[in-house]
């Protein structure tokens, strides 16, 4: 939550991090986006993951997942396909846990939020995820995959380091969040965006950073001070 | 938690976080002062922070409260309003905060931790706030204003970067408890006093930030090496 | 968690924080080893991780605990003692915490997670301690003391500067875990080996350090571009 909350705030959002029922339907109205990541999930977690999930469709607010090691565990991808059907409006994830939401088991070889698949072997799985469930799907890697199930985009900024820090998956689903809060109505543009800002942040921090975790204040602080110009400058995104 | 655990630390205090009911009949009278943070609130908790509020209250040690996002919810207002007849020591929150404690009902403009309102807009609900509860009241904001209910202080210490570093606000709390355990007789010195070196080191830190990220490890790095002359320098406190 | 998950990775590891009962049966399995640390601890954890450890050991598989103020309160060594039962293959803990164990009652004077014995003061309670539950036993501090019960060793690396940053005690064993995982069968060369590897990141860190926060950063990115020359040069470890 730590890394998630300071990538927001240096991307000018401003995040808050509620957990309980008991808040839900008072402030969830008050967002414009909702971000649900299963990262250390535990079973009296989900109703309000749900709740908050109905609440943001009720109310026509964008709502993003991010399906953390759905592949762990049975009780994890269980969660990670109530949570597709309750029509999340972006699904971000590696290619390993992309892959899981499809074939729908556990996978044997999961190693937790570590990818043991590259990107570009999920386009087929993101397509099909995104066909079935209506989402935007994105995947990420040494390229991210972005598709609506016909469109297919990839972005390429970022820096291989970033694997070894960790949230920044979590954090750059959290940036999607927030573009697509911004723009609703295009969430397929919102979350290319948001990943390539990201990864042209993690290169102009990478210039400078002496390994994972100079790269992570420097990552922040280099979202902070983007501006149009440098994403412009460095951005590269490809139709696939 | 992992900010406030470094701040501690680097200002000289010994941190122990302690959640569960099973020990704080134990552990809390051990301690010299403490501090809840209502941030990440769920309804499972409130037993405990209330027992060691009450723990608090019969050792006569100091007990400080951050009303973390207190007008977000029906459900968090009630559980701050609460712990405020409680008695703690001194209560520091932003303009938002307080005013929603006074008003005692949520904001619908509530952004959760973020401020919609200016510290100096708060000064006549810290006032009253004081006067009704005996607390100690606290405002941060471009100046962090405190008061007992008849003296308000201005302490100018401090830089607008740090809201975009998610717990800044919650640690300058922990600060405050940290200087309320040393100084128990004189909560109201105390407080502004930790607000002011709070406010001093991230001033030090601004030096050489490039942006959030680098200006919260400057700032703790700051705290550390913060030596009284350095703070006689740059400190800025008003009657106001 | 912050700290001890980006320690892991710069030190090569796959870490995957897991809580819940409902994955531990399937994902525990998966894994190289455990790693069981009780700080935060509540009564509705102890389940989840007692299942993970009896499932490490059927599997074969090692675990490390970290007893994280284990002299706190009743409760918490209460659990500390159930969990040593189970038999981990390595426990590491500073002085107190040690001391606490062996002495099996809680600490007047504890201060939660921050020693006030020194190591080399707990010699002969981590000898004994290793004898009567057959683990290896670590004890931080100024000089990191290993035992396996007859064997005693001292690992003279690391700064003090570490105890003013929150989780280095909780990180350095969880590096001991990964290390336990790539040498399952030669635990005490693989903790004595975690320990100084840390320690000379720590010292390497320390070199371009202004206070904590930089220790941390610098730490970290130190532990990642570590080989085995840079070990070589500056390792302290002697027979006591």
């Amino acid at each position: 939550m730590d890394l998630v909350a300071n990538v927001l705030l240096a991307g000018g959002a401003s995040p808050a991090m509620i957990h309980s029922v008991a808040e839900i339907p008072d402030f969830t109205p008050k967002t414009h986006a909702l971000y649900v990541n299963v990262g250390t999930l535990t079973p009296d977690w989900l109703p309000a993951i749900k709740m908050a999930a109905q609440v943001a469709n009720d109310r026509n607010k964008p709502w993003v997942l991010d399906p953390v090691a759905a592949g762990a565990s049975g009780f994890r991808l269980a969660a990670c396909l109530e949570l597709l059907k309750l029509r999340p409006t972006v699904v971000r994830g590696n290619g390993s846990e992309i892959m899981a939401l499809v074939k729908g088991s556990a996978d044997d070889n999961s190693k937790g939020a570590d990818s043991t698949h590259e990107s570009t072997d999920a386009v087929a799985a993101a397509k099909s995820l995104a066909q079935t469930t209506g989402c935007i799907v994105a995947v990420s890697g040494a390229v991210d995959i972005v598709t609506d199930g016909q469109r297919v985009v990839g972005a390429r900024n970022g820096v291989a380091m970033l694997q070894k820090i960790t949230a920044t998956g979590c954090s750059v689903t959290a940036l999607i969040a927030a573009f697509v809060a911004v723009g609703p109505s295009r969430p397929f543009e919102a979350t290319v965006t948001a990943l390539s800002v990201f990864g042209v942040a993690a290169e102009m921090g990478m210039a400078t950073a002496r390994g994972p975790a100079s790269l992570r204040t420097n990552l922040i602080d280099a979202l902070y001070g983007l501006d149009r110009a440098s994403v412009l400058r460095h951005v590269d995104i490809r139709n696939m």
